[in-house]
């Protein structure tokens, strides 16, 4: 049994990984921390959560005791707790941005911080990095927009039949985080749209990075809040380089993707939707056609909290310590 | 490994029961008709079960071969096809409201109906008819509205500290099925509330029947539709006969659903609510208060699709073939 | 014209307030004060209102001139400005709780407060009040839960056809106002619904004071949380204290609101719904049916922010001076 | 006093028309017809107008004596009722697809009809139209999206700083009509995200052919369906062709619409929300940001039963007949 801590876990990535957990044959959560809520059953923060008798605890991260800890705490956090639990030999999946770039001035451009303690971190996308992670003491959970968005661009980036790529997202509000804000009000974002973050957002250059591996092309990003619960759609618009169609395109997606556990290639005529994935850790890919402007349109759906954070956490945990894969995280999502 | 069919897969419940019997350890579906969808993968109707190679089918009731059949088919419907499977020896549950009446009169008064095939069945809910379920052939699988109002009223009136109540139910619109109407097109029925069948629902005299086996209250049943796509909050505002306070009350609840898996008696200070049960099997009650008036308010949330449909008939199923309860339907809910 | 001033203007009845008076041709915004945008245009935080010129002022009470003064303030908060308004011979329509109890310990006993400045003041539901309205010149705008309940009741217990009531009502969130809080945090209030205060709300007294000047009837109050914007659906269920049909309750309530300007009563086979009178002055009621537990329900349907707030409060200014009743606020709903 | 007729008035565009013009001070509702409908109150279909004794009626367009007619019909169905109307000298504003192209061929490749009563007609989108509709006796009403998207897209075409446009829109529901389908259903639409007809949308064509003549750019289409009632977000993602900074591009965006009454072009840091324009004939645009890859982000918002339809057809009256152009559409939008 993998002894697992939680660090940050009164907020929704924290809640899903304990309802993951809970389940999962091969781990169990340990210890759940919580400065604000040191004491209280999680259930007084977590209502789902109301059959477990899970307290959370206000440790330093040096007071835990366990096999894997999960950093769900706020980027520029996770930097100053990180590198104490690897020198305690527990392994460590972080899921904020602190982690993600290689490229650490990116990071640091990006974030706004000056970066105080780099370490050497896999990148925890498991369709792109699956063996690494295995190795990995530290794991760097992709951020939400990047899984849906590098899924999605990956198998026409590194067949290089697209040199030019707009990702247009639309996230629900659980992106944003426990905390209520002005921007989550119900009344302001319920019934409306809004862009945000157009061309500054921090998971472009995510992106890009990551992307930049497999192939040449420019990666434009801008995100959306929509009146949604869970849920990314990405919507790629990729301009081809050379003359290929459609059938082409969706082979080569279903062959990129045979075999694995969470991205599901539709067929012709399916459309990706948030509800076909809501609550699950699928990545549903579709749509493959082609313009008389030579534009390519693949869009992805994830759930943001699943797929696009704690679900992948899993994920990254079961590769880690050489669990099958979907252990804990088979879930089937919640439609209608 | 018990072998299930489904009769009417292609609904909401139909859906739900295929979600909960994939993970089922000891059940499979090996039949899932559809007259509509004859050919098709379930995953074209139902797009989370992309898993799922299962197809529908076109099949009349006498071609199936199950030791047990979920007759998830309109009202009406049930009748004309139960009888046969019952003497093909396969044990039935029916979601329809064909079989929830004792009375046969009230079921032909409130569905307009002449009943062409009354059989003994037990009523499925398994926190008052546990035992006579585990031996039944025929289980009627109680109405959405009906189960969680049931569970609000029960121990205050079997404890008669009440004798006329009203409960007033807001229901998501999941439950009003899978095709479409003006009701339940988006932009009619989004960002608004209205009442509807306010003294004449279906579901009010099956409610009063079912309490009144427990005490002599009278129970007035109004619903609603709101916002939601799953869930159905039931408030019971009770007036007490005897002089009792909120503590003895919330103790009465605590103690007649002890032991039970899936009622959860919420603490002082809690409210139940839609999201905290949303895709899980539980029912949370809670509240608890006196006002001045003697008006004792309890409420209780359900998810309709499940505690109040599919997942309620799995736990009757595992009843029926002698399976720990929470085989299959030991799901946590999605909150947020 | 008019001279108004609006203290408090930041807030959602302060935006719905200048949304009516830019187009009325009486009456003229001369002051909106915010201490927190001071100096910012109005439509920095009212995007709608984005062709008005108007900014916000950081201005003492003391400090304004102007005919009328909405007092768009937190209880406890009126309370300090009104009387040196009245005493600047200012004519005030105050929108807080803080002038609407005719017993003073009530208000104390709900409110927490003590109350400093006891003013008389005229309650400003124009049905019940139209006549003191016009004379007044400190009118306590109702509250948005007792408006709708009160109008919903009135007829049946005026008649006294009904000798217990419980109205259970059903608000969107703008009600909380424009503050955000984990309560109105999006992903906690979308798609899910929940009582609160369930025997404790502030506005069940206001009910029971302004409706038993009409009847002997008990008032039961229950106000629940629904995933809206806008809007208050105030579910009624009395109990008749004689034998009426549904008919005659029908007739009394179409003599009771005849003429009214904004008092809808439906027809038999209408339902109040909360999207016909959205961004409306109007209160739609409806249903009059009668159980077989001699239970007579009666919905109404109003916007909180309209006829529940700023609307109800232009309603009144128009009585205070004289104008045509419905300038201002001849609006149509938006459906869908 | 226009006398006004609307063919096909019981969808939500006509009882957006009737909506306006029950308040428009110079034109007044005659006829509304309905064949479904015919001798009912219009209320009853559209709850909010419930102060209105129009009642709808089933005439042939050959009995209707109006000076202008609104043809609220399907796309294939007004083209055979126009010609008749115009003959007998009546002018009309078409809210569907049929004269909207210049370009027949282009018009029966997207529709899949033959047209059978070509006629001239002005497209309605006074914006770039205004003097030819002013004399036209048959005026194209827009496109939902192609009205949105053409504002978002025209100065930067016009002024030639980008040759390459991707629009990707967000819609609300209502955009589908009155006619409940699967798509439309709440439980299937409510808390997802979609795209749909992601290279094969009929406005993608009319977008092309109104944008081609102001400049070359190649305009890509896709658009999707999002859990909204009213509105649409179009975001245009365009590819400058020379060095221009982000000042730049706003100042041509604050020249181009200066004086326009229902185009408002935000200043820095705002952005366009569909709430800030629920309900209002007005366009929001903002953004304009440029990315590292050269990238023009501009959106804007409109409601797209108003702008995007029935305001901006009344729009079309007012120039058609001399009147003020705000005349019966100066609404101001409903937030939150």
């Amino acid at each position: 049994m993998i002894k697992v801590g939680i660090i940050g876990a009164s907020g929704y990535t924290g809640g899903e990984l304990i309802r993951f957990l809970l389940k999962h044959p091969d781990a169990e959560v340990v210890t759940a921390t919580s400065r604000k809520y040191d004491g209280e059953p999680i259930y007084k923060v977590h209502p789902h959560l109301r059959d477990s008798e899970l307290k959370f605890e206000n440790l330093e991260p040096g007071e835990l005791d366990a096999d894997l800890v999960f950093t769900a705490t706020p980027h520029g956090v996770s930097m100053k707790i990180v590198p104490e639990l690897i020198d305690n030999n527990i392994r460590v999946i972080d899921l904020s941005g602190d982690y993600r770039f290689d490229n650490l001035e990116l990071y640091e451009k990006w974030y706004g911080f000056r970066h105080s303690n780099p370490l050497e971190a896999v990148y925890g996308l498991p369709e792109i990095n699956r063996d690494q992670i295995k190795g990995a003491d530290l794991v760097a959970n992709p951020g939400c927009y990047p899984t849906g968005a590098i899924l999605a661009c990956l198998p026409m980036v590194k067949e290089k039949i697209v040199d030019n790529i707009v990702v247009d997202s639309k996230s629900g509000v659980s992106g944003a985080g426990v905390n209520p804000t002005e921007t989550t009000h119900y009344p302001n974002c319920s019934d409306s749209v809004s862009p945000y973050a157009v061309t500054t957002h921090r998971h472009g250059p995510e992106i890009q990075e990551k992307l930049s591996k497999f192939g040449p092309s420019k990666v434009s990003f801008t995100p959306h809040l929509v009146p949604v619960i869970r849920g990314i759609m990405s919507t790629v618009h990729g301009f081809i380089t050379e003359d290929v169609i459609p059938e082409y395109v969706q082979e080569i997606y279903n062959e990129f993707y045979e075999g694995e556990p969470f991205v599901k290639v539709l067929d012709k005529g399916e459309v990706p939707r948030l509800s076909s994935v809501r609550g699950s850790n699928n990545c549903h890919i579709g749509c493959f056609e082609i313009d008389e402007n030579g534009r390519l349109v693949v869009a992805s759906s994830i759930d943001n909290l699943v797929k696009g954070a704690s679900g992948q956490a899993v994920h990254n945990m079961n590769l880690m310590f050489g669990l099958p894969e979907k252990e804990g995280i088979d879930l089937i999502g919640l439609h209608p």
